[in-house]
């Protein structure tokens, strides 16, 4: 998600004119950005990748790398994320992945197979702002999700969800080091949106985008193992796990996947086929070696080099903020989430600290789906170097001193 | 589209156990098929397409081209397509190109633009089941386009439209070279559809996959050409060209695009955005330089080979084929339709030819939106050898011969 893109979905509270000043603004190099959430792309193993194209290309796999594949994606992909799935502790196989073009494909098609307008998806307040666009698509309601705790009672959001004529269909939630907050559910929270999910006879879709990039502590079982245990085994699983390639090896070759139940990868596979029917099988063969040779050590790689970055900007923000200010203390992932002063509004401020601190950062409430949020705001430490952190910090600090 | 996937979207019709069957017996190499619609991959480009990928990892573009990527495409590419347009008699820019995964994904989206449950899609009898299964995800109801004359009157169109609760919304075609029946449309013939689509006032959809694939005569403007001529420029006409790269280049790495006047084009990047953020940035990249330093000449060596082949194919048929059985003669693309004596039934002829004969097509009723046809037959020429055309067609031929 880029800032531009971001800037342009909001154009129905901001106008025209500003967001072209903004952009124009954003543009120049003096800027320090906090907004965009990408990785470093000086960190990207493009040797390796150049070097498993080459591969691929000049061999006798050339002819299938340039060719159509089946929708369901590369069969040995397939074979070594069921393997990758199995050391996150579920038990799977090839018929229980699907590849996706990006996990953004994933929430686009998973929107498309539940919702139906008027339906009722549940979602964290805040929640990943491309979800809310994927799922946008397709009309549903909004209720909320509490993952810490205090949710309405099946009853009240079956109730909800009828009146607005439509029915429940599925929570989604980004457990590790969300998107936007940084917040990463203990094992006890899970069992409870599983619990939750249960009661209402509903999907849980669990986007692990950010879930290899931990920077301490222990992992947490994903959702769909906790669910494997209860529900005896991943085809009888209501949990649809949607992984991501992009925050660890390449977002640009946009290869994710999907791990769920038999009978939703072949409903999938049949939306995939009338959709674009399969993705790229170069990037598929290709991404297949890279994950098998160098997957562990570049993940090892970027945590080594993320865990600075936000330590430097954790460091940086307990150094100047104000009072009043409070923000997360991610334990991986990308992001940090700031809470300023109830009144503050972050978009307000994201106007006047581009010009006048010459800073950027995302403003909260795009990530909520009733808009409220609006003492809110993201920042994103992977591009924060030293220079962002010591002066970048500071100037926003005194923005909002005043 | 793979003869597996055809026979699986065909299950309704067929027996489970007969497509198993029927599956086993394709895996085995003394089978002939011309049912793949597919180009040969022994033809790609693949020392071409490797050097270029191992350009853009090698040099100062690595960042970019594994980095998230603007959603309406690579700007370098978009203008390379812009002024490709151009050359075929379209005046536009890149803010009238689009990139899509293969032009199937234009017509998923478009699909998606036009139709809601109930409306009206016009269609000619038979059209590519591609679009068919990807317009289906909409719930339109089909009418038919009759590209030779003799359609119905915009009122009956209407009429019948409005009877079923929606609205006409736009014809779709594949006006040259078409899959299935190799036809192509000359002008008159376009300029009537661009007549009727303004009595409607109502989009064209042009997928204009096979248009580089010319083996005789003189190539025909675009409907879009003829379009802007008429309405005053692109950003005024009612067409929206489908382009792909997967015929000459290669169908693996996905990238198609459409041209379209700019606020189609807006909302196409709108919809690509919630959908799967962009195309693979590395792709388009290599895509570009490809189609700078190859596009052409690799046009004309697949030109040199397939019209061979067409040849050949037509030459047998012509040698073969008993009374009673008629076939398209095409001027390019990749396939050559067949009509069978009335009562004939493909999909019977062809689990009887897979058993008996040993050579396989695709039977012809799939590709009617109204399930008619059922005594035609699809042939693909692009992997057609000279064991296929001397021994397959014959055997063929004893087969219909009864």
């Amino acid at each position: 998600m880029t800032l531009l893109n971001l800037l342009a979905s909001r154009s129905s509270r901001m106008k025209a004119s500003e967001i072209r000043e903004l952009l124009k603004l954003l543009d120049q190099p003096d800027i320090i950005s906090f907004a965009g959430g990408i990785p470093d792309p000086s960190l990207f193993p493009a040797e390796a990748i150049g070097d498993a194209y080459q591969a691929v290309l000049g061999g006798t796999d050339a002819g299938a790398a340039l060719q159509y594949q089946v929708s369901e994606g590369f069969l040995p992909l397939r074979k070594w994320l069921a393997a990758h799935m199995g050391k996150l502790g579920v038990q799977c196989d090839e018929g229980n992945i699907f590849i996706t073009s990006g996990s953004q494909q994933a929430l686009d098609y998973l929107g498309k197979l539940f919702l139906s307008p008027g339906d009722t998806a549940l979602v964290t307040w805040p929640t990943y702002l491309g979800a809310l666009q994927a799922f946008n698509a397709y009309e549903p309601r909004y209720d909320r999700l509490n993952t810490a705790g205090g949710n309405m009672t099946p009853e009240a959001y079956r109730a909800a969800a009828a009146a607005n004529g439509g029915k429940v269909k599925f929570a989604y939630l980004v457990p590790d080091f969300a998107n936007p907050t940084g917040n990463t559910l203990d094992t006890k929270q899970r069992e409870a949106v599983l619990d939750l999910a249960g009661e209402l006879d509903i999907a849980v879709i669990e986007d692990a985008a950010y879930r290899a990039l931990r920077y301490d502590g222990e992992g947490v079982p994903p959702i769909l193992a906790l669910d494997c245990a209860r529900s005896g085994g991943i085809d009888h699983a209501r949990t649809l796990y949607c992984g991501s390639f992009s925050k660890i090896l390449s977002p640009g070759m946009r290869v994710g996947w999907v791990c769920a139940p038999r009978h939703v990868v072949e409903k999938l596979v049949l939306m995939k086929q009338a959709s674009d029917l399969h993705s790229p099988s170069i990037n598929q063969m290709v991404m297949h070696r890279v994950a098998e040779t160098v997957f562990d050590a570049q993940a090892d790689k970027l945590i080594g080099a993320y865990r600075k970055r936000r330590d430097a900007l954790l460091g940086a923000l307990e150094a100047n903020m104000p009072d009043g200010i409070s923000w997360s203390r991610p334990d991986g992932g990308m992001f940090v989430w700031l809470t300023l002063p109830e009144g503050t509004d972050a978009t307000e401020l994201l106007a006047r600290s581009v010009k006048e601190a010459r800073v950027a950062f995302v403003p909260g409430n795009a990530f909520y789906a009733d808009g409220t949020g609006r003492n809110t705001l993201r920042m994103s430490f992977t591009l924060a170097d030293d220079r962002a952190v010591n002066e970048g910090v500071p100037r926003l600090a005194k923005l909002l001193r005043g």
